[in-house]
């Protein structure tokens, strides 16, 4: 019972976590600090400087929530949402149903937009709803771990045009590896996490917050009932004050320093790409092989990809055998896409051309042995 | 920017982080799994078992939040709260001031006991106030961090002659160095947290709940705001039916495992037994030198142990010097003790005869520079 866990040698290919880098596992050997030693609020400053680089903003307020992502989408509602705000939820996946779950938890009337799982929500249909609603806080998925489609995030502050709100996107599966680009979107409030795109072990949830943000948080006629996600407590131990709030988990905070270390090395924009070529090649590969792809080929993710599942093929024997005889793992569908597509995830340091072309021989191995293609 | 950081080698005696033993640090190097992965779930399965022994306890529902301890905390009473509820809360120090007002932010109408600091509360008194009260949940710090002080909670069940209720205890800093005894003190629910009587780093919450506790929750009229903490989601994903709630941090939950094995490779009596001889080594070496301990010896916590500063002596340089020229670190007191006590933190693997007699050393050498004892 208390012996050593010896687990196997995984290639992480589903919707994380992934695979991490040796420089990064080792940053989480570096001695442990306390949670004020100087030392360690400067590794929080380099944290939060380095996140801002990623999130592409200025905002102050973005540093790493103790939690997983769920925990940062907690928090972006919670400090966000007052009881009886209209809130306008883009629902075209699993996470944007649980984000307008999230969002009626603590208060919210929320108006649903919903679309079909794996299409973008059309920016006219989005603009129509607005109008309509009285909302002024608008939940969008950039990118939707269920499906693998990318929404397209640009035109959401032309929503502005009609009524001024507080856009909040999910970057969990897109941040890091591709553009999120909160400024120049004028995205208020987003969340994501560390072992997708950012390339770390999974625990911490990056967030940033707008100005506009902040206000709206700062007007609340009740604080939150979250004190653990407390976005104005924990932003006084982020920032100057250094006030005590929770004991920082630093182990986890220097791996995603390092995490973020090794992607500003590498470049955003050749990173972007890098995920791109590597989704596009295995595309291609998937196709060649008679395989189909959920999402249009403008909307997919270059992080998550979706392959429907041929008919007449064992969707979780093809997923056992994988992890079993060649020690890959891929993700299920889940909610309205069970059983009909495998999650393929390419992200962070698991985007590489080798993993694609691995992945794609045992695929068409196992499926061989399973009849795919019929002959 | 982009650089390795390099932080210095801390014996970290403060209120933790404690330093963490190699071979805990070293689990968090094998190869991460997906959440879904056989063989994870079988770590989480023996994390449960191991934490039902340390906590000494049956409760199937024994699992970790993935969150530090304050998560924990909050995961307790955002669960076990309901709107207009009336919460006893015990408090004589920063965390039972914290208890409390979390059981506010959560909709409870609070009756708070208070007391001088650094004293554990009067069981006779306790009674009084929960007789006069209605309050059906009773909050109690087991291991007030805040002061160095133990409350006995061994009396609580007797209350229950009275009315039935929930004891909800906070186990933060005792668990793994003192004896808790969840079953035999008739505890409905208590977190803990991973970085002190544990021996793992921050990161993770350890929590447990009573056949009691899971039946107030399931009456719930509503169910609690928090999803990030909600128990009964979180337990579909630890018990059999392994329902996703989140990405589970895969890694602190390999460094958990890990400490909780050496715990049990040591022998629950035997580590109890080791903080206390440690802290009383310390105790000793510390009334030696001319200081005084704040609490009285049979309520003082083996793991913390809190240091009256003397008079004209500069407690921010002190600690200061032991850091710069020493590396190492000790906390400061805060709230009504703030500039009045040290607290060394004496727990886990930092809970050695070494340590005891280096401190007692470089305060001894620092205290002699500051002027201490006057000549």
């Amino acid at each position: 019972m208390t012996g050593s866990f010896h687990p196997p040698q995984r290639i992480l290919l589903g919707p994380g976590p992934s695979n991490v880098e040796p420089r990064v596992l080792e940053a989480m050997m570096k001695p442990m600090l306390g949670y004020l030693d100087p030392v360690y609020l400067q590794c929080m400053d380099k944290i939060q400087a380095l996140l801002r680089s990623v999130f592409e903003t200025d905002n102050r307020v973005t540093f790493s929530i103790s939690g997983t992502g769920g925990a940062g989408m907690e928090a972006c509602l919670a400090n966000l949402v007052e009881d009886g705000d209209e809130v306008l939820a883009c629902v075209n996946g699993f996470f944007g149903q649980r984000a307008a779950e999230l969002a009626e938890r603590w208060g919210a009337r929320v108006v649903r937009l919903e679309s079909e799982w794996g299409r973008p929500l059309d920016m006219q249909r989005v603009r129509e709803a607005f109008r309509k609603s009285s909302a002024r806080i608008v939940i969008m998925i950039h990118a939707e771990t269920s499906t693998g489609m990318r929404q397209p995030i640009e035109e959401l502050k032309a929503l502005r045009d009609i009524r001024d709100a507080i856009f909040v996107v999910d970057s969990v599966t897109s941040l890091g590896a591709h553009p999120v680009g909160i400024d120049r979107n004028e995205i208020d409030a987003s969340y994501s996490c560390t072992q997708k795109g950012l390339g770390a072990p999974p625990g911490l949830s990056p967030v940033t917050f707008s100005e506009r943000a902040l206000e709206k948080m700062r007007g609340r006629k009740q604080r939150p009932r979250s004190w653990y996600l407390d976005v104005q407590l924990i932003d006084k131990y982020w920032s100057s004050e250094r006030a005590y709030h929770h004991t920082s988990p630093a182990l986890m905070n220097y791996a995603l320093c390092e995490a973020l270390a090794v992607i500003l090395e590498e470049g955003l924009e050749k990173r972007w790409e890098r995920h791109r070529r590597n989704s596009e090649a295995f595309v291609a590969g998937i196709e060649e092989m008679g395989l189909e792809m959920l999402v249009e080929a403008q909307h997919r993710l270059w992080t998550l990809n979706t392959v429907r599942i041929p008919q007449g093929i064992d969707d979780a024997r093809v997923r056992a055998r994988l992890l079993n005889e060649h020690n890959i793992e891929i993700g299920a569908g889940f909610g309205a896409l069970k059983g009909k597509i495998w999650r393929v995830g390419l992200m962070g340091s698991g985007s590489t051309l080798n993993n694609v072309l691995l992945l794609l021989a045992a695929l068409r191995r196992v499926l061989r042995a399973e009849g795919f293609p019929a002959s």
